[in-house]
């Protein structure tokens, strides 16, 4: 795979000096850690302080949300790694106003082991106290009576903007967590690939696939799916990935969801549109009302080909979050 | 190249189908033509309406620069091919509240008969004002002393962003359209393709590259660049572009410019902000002050690889448009 890059060690170090330096208005290195990265707007007094984090190569995820109404600070990873306990002590401790920090992840081990490290840390030696909520909308991942088992994929950006919210909100760190962790049990995602990603390291790609073929419930590291397949229609492939979602959740006629129809790196913008028509119709069909949609690349693997789609079933509480204003260098909401 | 559609010959309604659907407070479609797209905001009492459009596969361009601060309405072509005058027609009737109606495009041989037919047409029949202003940034595509005879590529970005904000600002319609050219005439850009797209109708390659290869100045099409050769680093490719640009503009020390890096489809974010990190290390050396970034798919190829360099030269007059703020389903300002 060609890619426009130099060295490829040092692609994670360029990616975010040219993104720092790109957005001076939104987002500084702190001196500490040049993988810790917090908002130039100072987080105001009291406020819950949201962090995020994870590997690098998901972009917008994570760096892209940090801003006004989602994240204060983001630990930046390696290439499709966990970022290690320092960088997110070190976030952990600029953004922290004495109202404590929450860290949001996907449920991933290593991202486990780190952030868990890192809350460890802040406590014991900074006496910052830490709330945690995890991503798990992968329906594929796991069967649905083993949800914590669940691999976080684009379901994550809903737990984003629910915390940012609640946060911006004034809500106490309890309160942060158990919105999140609403938002996530509410939330379930199918994804569909077609092409693999290439790492910069080895420029391998991340699964192998033939040119027919389509891969249902693939991860966002290549992680197997539950389905290989003939490529089928766009129409079908969203039949497939909505009905699997559905049958996952508890969705009855009359109730509200916001949708997030979401590219996995190379996916034209044409073809998310093309799924989300279908999307629409079947909700529709079944009485299901759209409250909001997100169509486009918002957590990625790199070139990767394919989708997935994302509902969060909606109620007061949560609609209030999907509705904040957001101003991130690349997500804004108005 | 596997793609997630139906049937190939409706890959454009489709789309347009899913995109109105997928954000109906913004976009609705006009009775009379489905290919003509206007904003739900109406057009206030005597502002100048803007006008877009070109062929599809461009998304976000064009029809994602339908709303407040950008365009009020958009013509939509078939893949790669201009709008016909009908829908342009439409979309002027529907937009225009007074004070006549702004034409944007791309330098194609195609858009200028098109839209041209379609403003005589609205003279003539509808007795309705048209002004036009077209985008020819791209540096690779006709020597200097024939801007009139280059491409629009990715600048047409800041051709959007400078006439919509006009209009907004109250601005009649001369001024609206010596404001576009404005931003037309200090805009360059330079693109490198480093893989092709597939039109959905053939599946076959817009272009043919070998695998270690990459071509300097193709056009957003396909179009042929002015020189093939192996794949360079992000930073050798970088200081070709810029360099190409710097010598085809009026720059100095103090002056101030608004840059855009622009992935052309399957490129990641993570090369785009590489490549911008040493755009912004050139401009820093020669003491060129970049006012304001962007960095992400703006206009794109469906799933080409590569991207393209623009840089737009400030003075007061362009930096309010840039800073003017937008909101639209694809591109969000504050």
């Amino acid at each position: 795979m060609k890619k426009l890059i130099n060295d490829p060690k040092n692609v994670v170090e360029e990616m975010v000096e040219g993104y720092v330096n790109a957005h001076p208005d939104y987002i500084r290195q702190l001196p500490e850690n040049n993988r810790s990265l917090v908002s130039v707007r100072e987080t105001k007094k009291d406020k819950v302080g949201i962090l995020i984090g994870g590997g690098s190569g998901h972009e917008p995820a994570f760096m892209g949300y940090v801003g006004e109404g989602m994240a204060d600070g983001v630990a930046v990873g390696n290439i499709f790694a966990s970022p290690s306990p320092q960088p997110i002590l070190e976030v952990t401790k600029a953004i922290d106003k004495g109202a404590g920090v929450v860290y949001l992840y996907g449920n991933y081990a290593g991202d486990v082991m780190n952030f868990g490290m890192a809350a460890e840390m802040a406590d014991m030696e900074e006496d910052i106290e830490v709330g945690a909520a995890l991503a798990s909308d992968d329906v594929a991942s796991a069967p649905v009576d083993e949800k914590e088992k669940r691999r976080g994929i684009a379901g994550e950006f809903f737990v984003y903007k629910a915390a940012g919210a609640a946060a911006d909100f004034g809500y106490k760190l309890e309160e942060v967590v158990r919105i999140a962790e609403k938002a996530n049990e509410n939330t379930r995602s199918m994804g569909v690939g077609l092409t693999p990603c290439y790492l910069p390291q080895t420029n391998e790609p991340s699964f192998l696939i033939d040119e027919d073929e389509m891969e249902i419930g693939l991860g966002h590291h290549g992680e197997p799916g539950i389905e290989k397949g003939k490529l089928e229609t766009a129409d079908r492939v969203a039949d497939r990935l909505v009905e699997d979602i559905l049958n996952d959740m508890d969705l009855e006629k009359g109730d509200e969801v916001a949708v997030l129809v979401n590219g996995l790196g190379s996916t034209p913008k044409m073809d998310l549109y093309i799924i989300y028509r279908r999307v629409d119709q079947i909700l529709k069909e079944q009485g299901i009302k759209i409250y909001r949609s997100y169509v486009g690349n918002y957590i990625t693997s790199l070139e990767m080909g394919g989708c997935s789609i994302t509902l969060m079933k909606l109620d007061d509480e949560l609609t209030k979050t999907v509705d904040h204003a957001v101003d991130c260098p690349m997500f804004v909401q108005k």
